[in-house]
């Protein structure tokens, strides 16, 4: 087992225990969010046929020569385009056929002017333009042909590809199973959110967060419940998980000699990969695995409400979206302008909790006051992490920073474009 | 009703008839996602008592004045503090006491030395440092007391909210209710997307991805099928939508003659606001209310399945959201250099289609290919819509420009920090 390892390496034993979920198979309607473990080739044309893109007059372009607002053409409308049918007979030479979005372009006819661009007088339409040739009809096969990859494997559902998805006729697709999780809390000092909290005992809140930061992460928590600091309970309770694809459990494992779940996860099976990453908050997170994957990735996370949220998001939750198939695992990340100076020792990344501001197109970071682990309310408050790295001891104020934003929506500005 | 309108005029005149529905109350648990209708008071003290924020021991910080790793001091460990209980008896000068994260502090003590930074010697603990005044101590208050407004009323509940109203001991809330959204499609030449595509027939593939456009905002969408061009069919199944917060159709009201949707619409009730707004994709979008809220905001969008997506993203989108009760409704934008050279005809805003890629702290955009309003590919590759502005007739390639982020996790780098 390694020890107080700084974070970059942290990640990478993660992620080197996780891989893509086995696929199955669900209607199309049920895969939004989901990623494909297929790609989609399409057998249709799209459009199947030239058709219009306009409401308007199918035309034989030549027709209209010259024609213009000053000096409209006139034109018989002979026939109305059937929509999603082919028309009874083609367009001859000083005809005009009423035709709808989408509608087939009749034979004869090659080009189309818009509803706009004319005026109906009685049976026949005064036409305002001289079209180009072939304008405003979209040609078949210009959004996709028989064979085309439409969507690949490793693309993520959502509204477009589905739309792609219907339009083809798809509706049963491949994509990568969700993560089930298992959330754990430990500690005889804890009890659920409706239980009594008089004595000192404290609401095992880590397990309300971490199963909301599960489900935005597109995985599936399932409370295991509070497990007491005996080790016949944690054993029946990390039992309980070990059907699950990730078991984190929240306090418990540390260095502390209440720690019964290093010695049962052992019993059970799973070894430690590393205790102790060189970050604040955080410092006492664990994570172990299964042999030949027998068992879920296991995550002991510390016990404090921050830490617990901090090192899930910096751990689990790229696991747990590499797991869904997705490539893009981590936060996105902005410079922005550090409104205020900072200091730390060197020796630990600090995630430091920040409100973001937008200013102009710069954006502007500052704490979100008490930085304490246990200050749950600082998270509540703050749109980023800011990244104040291992080895630096200070920030100046008004320096460039980066920010891995946890709410990418604050990067919206008030007012519209 | 108003025509030929700029985007920005239509966005005010669509969010003026918008408002946040009625509050409902869910539980905390179901809350993930919602808008708080109501602030959140504390009535508990958090933490309820001092504790300790490590694993380690509780101390007399006179104790260890000059202890040091060259010099470490031992103190007799005399008692164990009982998780989420008091402590049986005080703390006396000479002695050390077991404690872990989260535990009270002892009556006596005023510092934690934290595990890492002592030695356990049968009985007795050397520590090799001189704590600071309640070093590793949480006060009792300090992340919350009795009375603080901990949420406000707009709140969304996230992973944080969600462990904080936990740890507060509130298991129901009072939430805005989410939008419920009717989406119809409209036209002879549609199927369903497992129906028969042949004789020029084409998937009403609009209701799909429309529906997933609300999924995303945090709606309920109900299909409401596939109205054919007659008054009558379209009378019912309109009528069917009205008990919705937001009636949505795809094609149909336009200037076209088979537009039934129209009359339909002004018999049930509704009034048309305005038809017709200055962008491209997007022109023939249509938006109307009824009077003292009697039915639902309706809009009709255009057949187009890009026109539908981008107009439902500009329009529809905001209007969901702010009747969810949040506050910051519009997309994220960032700004982007231009690759390649644009041009358009001035009178109308152009939303592009883009693909983006991360240059150091520059991104860069490039359109994807064909920007046809029918061609749904080009959004299935775009991570955002570039605003080429109403008035302007070109961008230079290398140009700044504002760009919509349909993806906000594309801005995450593809290594972590």
């Amino acid at each position: 087992m390694r020890s107080g390892i700084d974070v970059a390496e942290a990640r990478m034993l993660v992620l080197e225990a996780a891989h893509p979920l086995a696929p199955e198979t669900v209607s199309a309607g049920q895969g939004q969010g989901r990623v494909l473990a297929e790609s989609i080739q399409s057998e249709r044309t799209l459009p199947p046929a030239d058709c219009s893109a306009m409401d308007g007059y199918a035309v034989r372009r030549a027709d209209l020569a010259g024609a213009s607002a000053a000096r409209p053409l006139a034109l018989p409308v002979v026939f109305e385009v059937p929509a999603g049918g082919r028309s009874a007979r083609a367009l001859e030479p000083g005809e005009a056929a009423r035709i709808f979005t989408g509608a087939p372009i009749p034979d004869g006819a090659d080009s189309v002017v818009r509803q706009e661009d004319t005026e109906l007088e009685g049976e026949r339409v005064r036409m305002r333009i001289e079209p180009r040739l072939r304008e405003h009809i979209r040609d078949a096969g210009e959004d996709v042909r028989v064979g085309d990859e439409i969507l690949a494997a490793g693309d993520a559902l959502g509204p477009a590809q589905l739309g792609m998805l219907a339009s083809l006729g798809r509706t049963l697709v491949r994509v990568h199973r969700r993560p089930r999780v298992a959330v754990l809390s430990g500690g005889d000092e804890l009890v659920e959110a409706d239980g009594d909290p008089s004595g000192g005992r404290i609401v095992a809140s880590n397990a309300y967060s971490l199963a909301a930061q599960c489900v935005e992460a597109g995985a599936i928590p399932s409370n295991l419940g509070i497990a007491r600091d005996t080790p016949e309970d944690l054993e029946r309770m990390l039992g309980a998980g070990l059907d699950a694809d990730v078991l984190v459990s929240s306090a418990g494992v540390s260095v502390g000699d209440h720690d019964h779940v290093r010695p049962v996860l052992e019993k059970l099976g799973c070894r430690l990969v590393f205790w102790g990453v060189n970050m604040k908050p955080g410092y006492p997170i664990a994570f172990g695995r299964f042999e030949d994957r027998r068992g879920p990735l296991v995550f002991g996370l510390p016990g404090n409400p921050v830490s617990a949220m901090v090192t899930f998001d910096q751990f689990v939750r790229p696991v747990l979206l590499r797991m869904a198939g997705r490539s893009r695992i981590f936060r996105p990340t902005v410079r922005a302008i550090l409104e205020e100076g900072l200091e730390k020792k060197p020796g630990r990344l600090h995630f430091v909790r920040v409100a973001l501001e937008r200013d102009g197109h710069r954006i502007r970071a500052r704490t979100t006051g008490n930085q304490s682990s246990g200050v749950l309310r600082s998270m509540t408050l703050a749109q980023g992490l800011l990244i104040f790295p291992t080895e630096a001891s200070s920030i100046a104020a008004g320096s460039e920073v980066d920010v891995q934003l946890l709410d990418p929506d604050w990067l919206a500005r008030e007012t519209a474009p």
